[in-house]
């Protein structure tokens, strides 16, 4: 039996909201219902659901926030695979595939403000300006990223600062603005934002170690794409800092090359520590999700816990 | 010697916060000084200028208020640019030419948020309600703009919808946050609002005649541009609804021609009426952008006609 006031149970509502699209033209509708048709994990969602779930009297405005969060991802998502170029999203055609680039890039930019009408809606101006800054620093990961494609001398702390940006920080304004919604003490809003900010660089994290672990079947994307488009992340990072002269030689020779051999990369990379110090450096940030997530109460602690196990042990 | 308080120094002031960019990251930094060192006719910023000049005492969150209303429009030129892959703007390379498609939709993700967060800090909700909402509507107009490409059965008011979403409403939106800002009466918020709402669909219309006229030296983008594109604008539309079935024939063989000549396409639509069809429905907006200035004070009311004039008389 489901457990009533249960997040899944919150997160149905939060999909119905989604999905109240009541626009006339035919294709913003398709686009729009196309683009929320597959759900995805919908951790952010999920991060913000729990976050705020310590003062239940919020009612509809914990799921309106939710969706925001949700709508902001996805504008995010719409573009970066316009970005990136790529074919798929969740194992389905991208966007800017079935469509255009064209498509991607201005259904991209209408969801995005929906989320600002809707933001504005919701009318906490703190909420407003920790999404707002937010959006702003999840363009800058994306650019700094942009900017570090082929660039082997990249160091670990911009591939960190990638991380965070990109993942980390909407996690974080995820679980802050939930806090913030119930009007919480200031160490709550603290400790749940620092708990998910660390778990969003460990889900980047394990994304990074999944396009190198390139089991095709389960990750919903093809495999070693990373070192396909030239773009360092931590098992390459690790596996040249660690290479000899003719070891990085070969690396340089497989970043960017559409057609390396996976099984050579999967080799070097492991045999050169890059999957192996991938994994500490997960490890690193799970310890700093955790020891904030034990300065929290307990019930709130569990659910964050839950999250960072399944973030863990994901296998797409 | 230049009057003091006017609409020009107050623009330079708002010039000098949106070149006023703090970023470190060099990618970032150049690609922005790169948006906003070439100015175009910042009209949008002047009439939020005009508008919010009925309160100088409002002093810099007017300069603020017409930044963020140019990093709005900025953020959708460098979109626009992505979407129509276009390689100039401004009689410059445009940034996807310059650097990638993929820095033109993250470089305006990172303008447009960076506009949210500006708008944040002003604080006035009835600004964020309508900035959020104009930012929803041209994304809306610009989505119908596309889904209209080679549509040769597009109605007028489809047209004229296009022409207000993706042009009139920032111009409306932009005089009307200048009025709110300025704690107005009702009445000037909405004959202001009106006012600049039809000055932008003129502005539209003129920049649609434009193309038509083809003065390449002088336009400051490539002539024929829409015709070539597919893209159905006033003159074709109006040509197209006179044609006889022959003529709707050739017309249909130009439309989406990317090596049409501009001296066939000038004859036939200025024979089947296309351009002076369009004139005579820039006529009618000027009329209602007039009948609204009328309702203005007379020092805001002047300045609303120089604008209007100069949208009207200009040939680029």
């Amino acid at each position: 039996m489901p457990e009533k006031n249960s997040i899944n149970n919150d997160l149905k509502e939060v999909n119905n909201l989604l999905r109240k699209n009541i626009i006339k033209e035919k294709t913003i509708s398709n686009l729009y219902d196309y683009i929320f048709k597959k759900n995805g994990k919908q951790l952010r969602a999920r991060l913000s659901l729990i976050s705020s779930s310590v003062d239940r009297r919020q009612g509809k405005k914990r799921y309106k926030l939710a969706a925001i969060i949700e709508l902001l991802h996805n504008a995010t998502l719409v573009h970066d695979d316009v970005v990136d170029d790529s074919p798929t999203r969740r194992g389905v055609k991208s966007v800017n595939n079935i469509w255009t680039n064209a498509h991607g890039v201005l259904i991209g930019d209408y969801i995005y403000s929906k989320a600002f009408m809707l933001m504005v809606e919701l009318g906490n101006p703190k909420i407003l300006e920790e999404l707002s800054n937010a959006t702003n620093d999840i363009s800058k990961g994306e650019l700094i990223q942009l900017d570090a494609i082929g660039n082997k001398g990249i160091s670990l702390s911009k591939l960190e600062d990638i991380s965070y940006f990109k993942t980390g920080r909407l996690f974080e304004a995820s679980a802050k603005c939930g806090a913030l919604l119930s009007n919480s003490k200031d160490s709550y809003v603290k400790n749940i934002s620092e708990c998910a900010k660390n778990l969003g660089i460990v889900f980047q994290i394990k994304d990074d170690l999944l396009d190198y672990l390139g089991q095709e079947n389960t990750i919903g994307k093809p495999a070693f794409q990373d070192i396909k488009e030239g773009k360092v992340t931590y098992p390459f990072y690790f596996a040249y800092k660690n290479a000899g002269i003719e070891d990085k030689k070969i690396l340089l020779t497989m970043l960017g090359n559409k057609k390396v051999s996976h099984l050579k990369v999967s080799k070097l990379v492991n045999k050169l520590g890059g999957i192996i110090e991938t994994e500490n450096l997960a490890v690193k940030y799970i310890k700093k999700c955790k020891t904030s997530a034990l300065k929290i109460d307990k019930h709130i602690q569990q659910e964050m816990l839950k999250l960072l196990h399944s973030s863990i042990n994901r296998n797409k």
